[in-house]
């Protein structure tokens, strides 16, 4: 299990986000409330979007989040108007750097937080069904970065809710028998989205915030207030988009 | 806080102590049950002994011990008749291989548990108390490092008892306020010692096996059978020794 | 291009290999004389045999092998009958451990230095020629990965004089206009095996040592004496083979 | 030896000295060609400042330069008007994040490139020299790092010229026998400072840019355009300053 913690709105420091909170996602590396393991230390990774670049920023690094200096500078020197952090508890895959998250592929970052079930025995059949230079941008050995990817190969480019359809629909008719999991956390440069899918009604937690202080709208895994005033559970099923005009909750059951 | 396990007898691999346990260092890396933090992932050492060399081997790294393939590789391949290893979970001085325990000198080689309160304002005393060549020893800033070098300039190689007990004297002199932690496994590749003082009585666990199936013996933060049976706690202000020939219970208060 | 040296015989300590002599595999790290680039800095990794385990033990790491007390310490320590190691000069392939040389499955450990050219175009098409259980084997992107997963797959355990003729075959198939350059050192546990590809006939440089003075024999990139006396270059398309009781040189091309 | 490469002026993607121009500070660490080491590959390092905080930014890690993903990623996206790169070639001190350059300290951060002689000898002298404050502020066991505390002792603060003189002739006089070199880039986010002694007239090289095409100069070990046209070599015992109103050029001599 990991933990995910992300911002849309007027330029701020990371630091706002990823430090200060009582209940930052600093925090939530070494004391998750609500996860199934409190402790998120195998690596962590922060994607930002800003003027200078027309591609995302990508820090990922191996140590857990709370011993690393460079994390702390980077977050109190770097401004952004969209980020995604992630603090990982590894379930597949060995602790690297590309198996940290976020990925990125063009402008999109991607995070997740979950799990797809006997992974190792339905990826070379996931990895067949993409397309050549999909397949060509795997870098490391994780269902999250499989399933971006096939997110990417459903048309993530053009439709998103129903990329996320067709992916989860791909994912849970292969594992007719276990539980996909699947809270997931990922922007365009564009747009901040939030999504979450239990195929057993139960995903790990996802919330967004109301309008903060200074008008922009996180989505974490845990309220970064440490308390749920102020914070809307994203509901099973569905997929929560923050834009710069206007924000959407839109069920992906219907 | 921080986790130990050591080992003294006939040889054996290293991962018999640090990997296969019910309760091994490696499972009390992420659940340890009887230390202030759960989770000890700032990084881990083990020094061992052999008749390859006259100095211990040191392999130290600052991942998380679960996360590290070398460790496990290392624990199945190597044999050793002593060694000692340890999780750290940092209080002071940054996560850096240097910072790592076991630290080693000569023949030497030393873990440590607990805390000296107000380091920071006592480390330049301290520093100046040694002797130069100690002095120019020193490679990171914990605290632990700067206990080795101390009972070092007490004399550990002649008389550690007495080493260990000038040692507790002069940091306790300095804190005449805040109660001085010091759990300690050590050795000079000949015997294997383990030390408990608190100066307010209360010291990180440290328990002594009785002699294993293997004719060995253990000393470890918490019982590696994840049970009491066949462990006996080192009791407060106690030098425990285990040699090759004899064994010896010593309270350095008398 | 990278720099090997490996060793078959009676037991020594690695480091009368890997680091004592005049142009030991670390000072060929820092300064190679008959490589592309003098410097091999992008990681590390040796694999040694043992009576311990069934499998080899394989130490790898990132850093540049010149800097790594770890290794330093594990050479000196550690004594074996048979092992293989590897300085990387990355040219594919992020720095991370899971792209560093020695490869292991099984009883096998595999080095490479060389390169398939165009490897991003023909990878999908290698990967989909692997049999399930060595597709579900891979860990990271490099094409020496891919090598090896390949020769696994054309029966190196049965034949691997076979194997690697059927290995060169395939990829100089897919590579008619680029020379595949393929300098291999690799070991069941059994022998030691060193081979010496290159489909332009220039393939880099591998030698294998007369009988040491304590009886063992080395295969290396380069002489470990720094000087071409007691040392005889493998000739190109050359598979030879140290074994306990009797070696062999076997060309491939017959 | 090392490499910097230091820039003041309009705001610019790091990149834009560090990676983009021909012979940016990427490619010295692989190249350089004034330099007694080609390779600088080390460990690598560099502090920026900007208006969302008062202290500099730090970021450093002990991979070579040239490996490290995040380095490229931070320089493609963050801005700044002055800042101070480094890349490493160990000739003390472990490979450590706190051995790595530059070291900060309040607002000030500093680059070095040479070496005091001896200084394991002289090491404890000098920090018996240094106040508390200071005394407590070392991390690592650099030479490097101790002419930055010893030049902060010595009134940085108030008068960098006359902080540098004294601290050479502190150096010096401890090192009669034995040519001291010290080349450093220094910056307190005001001006950025550049300065060259060898206490035998042979100090690393320095140059200095003429106004770039946007206005701003560099301080670096090699002309970044790899041609020495548009650069000036800074003389040895000579400070050079340049700020964001008036530049100076004095020599610590007269």
């Amino acid at each position: 299990m990991c933990r995910i913690a992300s911002y849309i709105g007027p330029e701020i420091p990371l630091e706002n986000i990823i430090v200060r909170p009582n209940h930052s996602l600093l925090a939530q590396s070494q004391k998750a409330n609500e996860a199934k393991l409190a402790v998120n230390g195998d690596g962590f990774g922060v994607s930002w979007y800003n003027d200078t670049s027309d591609l995302p920023g990508l820090y990922r690094d191996v140590l857990p989040a709370w011993a690393d200096d460079n994390l702390t500078n980077l977050c109190r020197m770097v401004r952004s108007p969209l980020f995604i952090a992630h603090v990982r508890a590894s379930t597949m895959g060995e602790t690297s750097r590309v198996n940290c998250h976020p990925f990125s592929h063009g402008r999109w970052s991607f995070c997740h937080n979950g799990q797809i079930p006997h992974f190792p025995a339905i990826r070379r059949q996931m990895e067949a069904a993409l397309p050549d230079d999909l397949y060509a941008a795997r870098r490391g050995t994780t269902d999250s970065e499989m399933i971006f990817l096939t997110l990417l190969a459903n048309g993530l480019d053009h439709d998103p809710a129903e990329a996320m359809r067709k992916t989860v629909a791909a994912i849970t008719a292969q594992n007719a028998m276990s539980p996909v999991k699947m809270t997931c956390v990922l922007s365009d440069g564009e747009s901040l989205y939030g999504f979450r899918y239990g195929s057993d009604g139960i995903a790990p937690t996802l919330y967004v915030s109301g309008t903060l202080d200074n008008g922009g709208r996180a989505i974490a895994s845990e309220p970064l207030t440490g308390m749920a005033t102020g914070w809307n559970a994203i509901e099973q099923h569905t997929l929560c988009r923050l834009g710069p005009e206007q924000n959407e909750m839109r069920s992906l059951v219907a």
